[in-house]
C-alpha cells in the first residue's frame, strides 16, 4: 500500500473508530506524542494519553460520520458531519502523519452557524 | 501529470489567482456551472459568472494564502489564511474536479473563535 492509501485509510479509522468509542483503536492510530489543536479557541492538548481522555470525558450522545476524506501523501483532511441528538454540525479536521504512519497532528475546526450578511442577495440563493 | 497532481495545481492556483485577483486566471479554473456554498450561512452560488461577480465585489482589502492543499483525485481541501488588516481568519475550503480538471463545487467554510467551554481545563493548554 502506498502512503497517500495508507493516510486515507488511517484517516477514516481516526473517525471511525471515534464514532464507535473503540478507545484501544483510536489509541493505535495515534503517536505517543500527538498534538491536536483546536485553532478557534486556541486550545491544545498534548499527548496520546490527554486526547483519548479528551474523547472519553467529551459530554452528550456525540456520533461522527466522515463525510470526505481527502489523503495526500503523509497529510489528510476530513469533512465530518457531527451530530447530537437533532442539533448537526461540520467539522473540518487536518492530519499530519509521521513516518511509520501514526497521526502526529490533528488541528480541528467547528464552524458554527451565521447570518448571511447584507449586499450580496443580488447573487446568492438560501439553501 | 496524473489526476491527483493536476487537481492539487488547480487548487493552489485557485487561492493564489484568487489572492491577485487575477479574475481571468480564476475563471479558466472553473466550469461554467460551477456551484459554490457557505454552508454556515447556507448560501450557495450558480456559475462561474457570479462566483467571479462574488470575489470582485468582496468587500475589504483581502488577502488569502495556502497553508496547505491537500488532494486526491478529484478531491482537495485547501487550508486558508484569510486576512484584512490586522485581523485574521483561517478557511477550509473544499473542491470537487471535473473529468477535464475545472472545478464544479466549493463548499467553503469560516469557523470563527469562540472561547473554550469549561470542564476541559486539565487536559487543554491554550496559545
Amino acid at each position: 500500500m502506498d502512503e497517500t492509501s495508507r493516510t486515507r485509510q488511517t484517516a477514516q479509522a481516526y473517525v471511525d473508530r471515534t464514532e464507535r468509542r473503540d478507545w484501544q483503536g483510536l489509541s493505535d492510530l495515534l503517536a505517543e506524542d500527538v498534538v491536536y489543536e483546536m485553532p478557534q479557541s486556541r486550545e491544545r492538548i498534548r499527548g496520546r494519553a490527554a486526547l483519548l481522555q479528551f474523547n472519553q470525558e467529551y459530554p452528550g450522545d456525540w456520533h461522527l460520520q466522515a463525510r470526505r476524506v481527502v489523503a495526500d501523501g503523509r497529510h489528510a483532511a476530513a469533512w465530518i458531519d457531527a451530530r447530537v441528538g437533532d442539533e448537526h454540525q461540520d467539522a473540518n479536521v487536518w492530519l499530519e502523519l509521521s513516518d511509520d504512519g501514526l497521526i502526529t497532528r490533528i488541528t480541528d475546526y467547528w464552524p458554527e452557524p451565521y447570518d448571511p450578511p447584507a449586499g450580496r442577495e443580488h447573487l446568492v440563493e438560501r439553501f
